[in-house]
């Protein structure tokens, strides 16, 4: 992409325009789009936004999102309607999309699993998204600010919450749906978060049954997919090894993991969890 | 409340029971409950789940919502299912008994505007929500750990969110639906903690137009009941002088205040919102 235009307006004209970046919340988008793909054949056009560069400040930007964030769809076939929010995002493409509720829940004969989804899609997205994301800030941005006892307080509540999700998939494979449950926007809405564990000072290994359902849910071909648009995630577990590679992340890995250590310790940091 | 007994499990056994405590997120469940009250006719049942108890991690709680958080409401009448999150409450509650679509839009007829009033919510729920609970924090609740950085990283950021929020007011009366919109569940995610930004850091002096959309919604009779359920809320602007005649408290605020100028000052902070 890095010969790629600088975006400065919408692209297309018909279908789904996504407007992302590789973080936990534009892969919400890709993933999605790219299981309606096999699925159903939708077919969709996407864009880097280049947060560094502020693109999503941009006037053309914020009159699609006021709030300046990604991603963003726009639905260039219903006069242009953007929809922005990775929770909000998802709920409008299986509505539009998703006829045969293969990654979602019927309203109209299954109330309840819509609501059990939409639990988890909430919690996710005003819990474990906002608080993973605090931990990274703070552990790998924000390390000159010297904050220990924040660092310790989101990595803790990240914990926390994966302590919750464990609980949640330890008899399941996917997390809402009746039985063992059903591949859904419930599982889209947290694998990317979920898929950086480590970035975020957790060790995924406390979570097992994380960490089954992770590798359940990278498994499916368009999910895949998904985590290669716009590109690769930097933040992913996957990536660590080739990140460490360069000397100088290697550098600040360990100055990042040596700093959430120290801060633990000092606020005395015990992990509770269901 | 003073005398009620210590909640051990739900105590209704029909209609929509809440489990509830006087905060932003636990007044959603309760204005929209009360607007459903006077549009319909619909009765509920609530308790007062003391977090300083630690009632909401007992595990009668944590069967219902597994993360340990208040608000959940219980539907007695389709086998006590529980839904937990305010976005997921409020989706269930309108997709229950909203039929003539008072609160809520109509996804056969006006997808759009369903769109669109999801990615607010969303944005409280993921945005305003977390943060402005982050920003309460550091300036009320962890004042001793000295975090400079961090009270001014989430009031600077609730700073913005209201800005984003007070230019969708600008030429509107609420913050989805057609013309000036109309009073919803997206207005309804807001409002509690909209209701409370004083107690955030936040001069709402300089937001007017949310400042006239939250007397707006407050004018609502039901709307101002939800704010009365469980109890009045501490943390209100409404409730400040009140919560100042104790000079202890008094005291406790000029120091927060003055740690968060210090913070700004230090952060050389910078107001920025479009």
């Amino acid at each position: 992409m890095a010969d790629a235009p600088r975006p400065t307006g919408t692209i297309a004209t018909k279908g789904i325009e996504l407007l992302t970046l590789s973080t936990p919340n534009g892969y919400k988008a890709s993933i999605l789009l790219e299981e309606l793909k096999d699925a159903y054949g939708i077919d969709y056009t996407w864009q880097l936004i280049d947060i560094g560069l502020n693109i999503q400040k941009e006037p053309w930007f914020t009159a699609l999102n006021p709030n300046g964030r990604i991603p963003v769809i726009v639905d260039h076939d219903r006069n242009d309607l953007a929809v922005f929010e990775g929770a909000a995002i998802l709920n409008y493409l299986v509505a539009r999309f998703d006829k045969d509720r293969k990654f979602s829940f019927d309203p109209a004969t299954e109330p309840d699993q819509v609501a059990i989804a939409e639990s988890w899609i909430a919690w996710q997205h005003g819990g474990l998204g906002p608080m993973q994301g605090q931990a990274n800030h703070f552990l790998r941005y924000a390390l000159d600010k010297q904050s220990h006892y924040a660092v310790q307080r989101y990595v803790g509540e990240t914990e926390r919450l994966y302590g919750v999700l464990n609980t949640r998939l330890a008899d399941r494979d996917f997390i809402a749906g009746t039985g063992r449950g059903k591949y859904s926007i419930a599982d889209i809405a947290a694998i990317g978060w979920a898929s950086g564990l480590q970035y975020a000072g957790v060790d995924i290994t406390k979570f097992p049954h994380v960490e089954a359902w992770v590798k359940r849910c990278h498994a499916r071909p368009a999910t895949a997919r998904g985590f290669t648009i716009p590109k690769e995630a930097f933040y992913a577990d996957s990536n660590r090894a080739k990140r460490l590679e360069d000397p100088e992340a290697a550098k600040k890995e360990e100055a990042s993991l040596s700093f959430l250590k120290d801060a633990q310790k000092q606020f005395n940091y015990k992990y509770t969890s269901p």
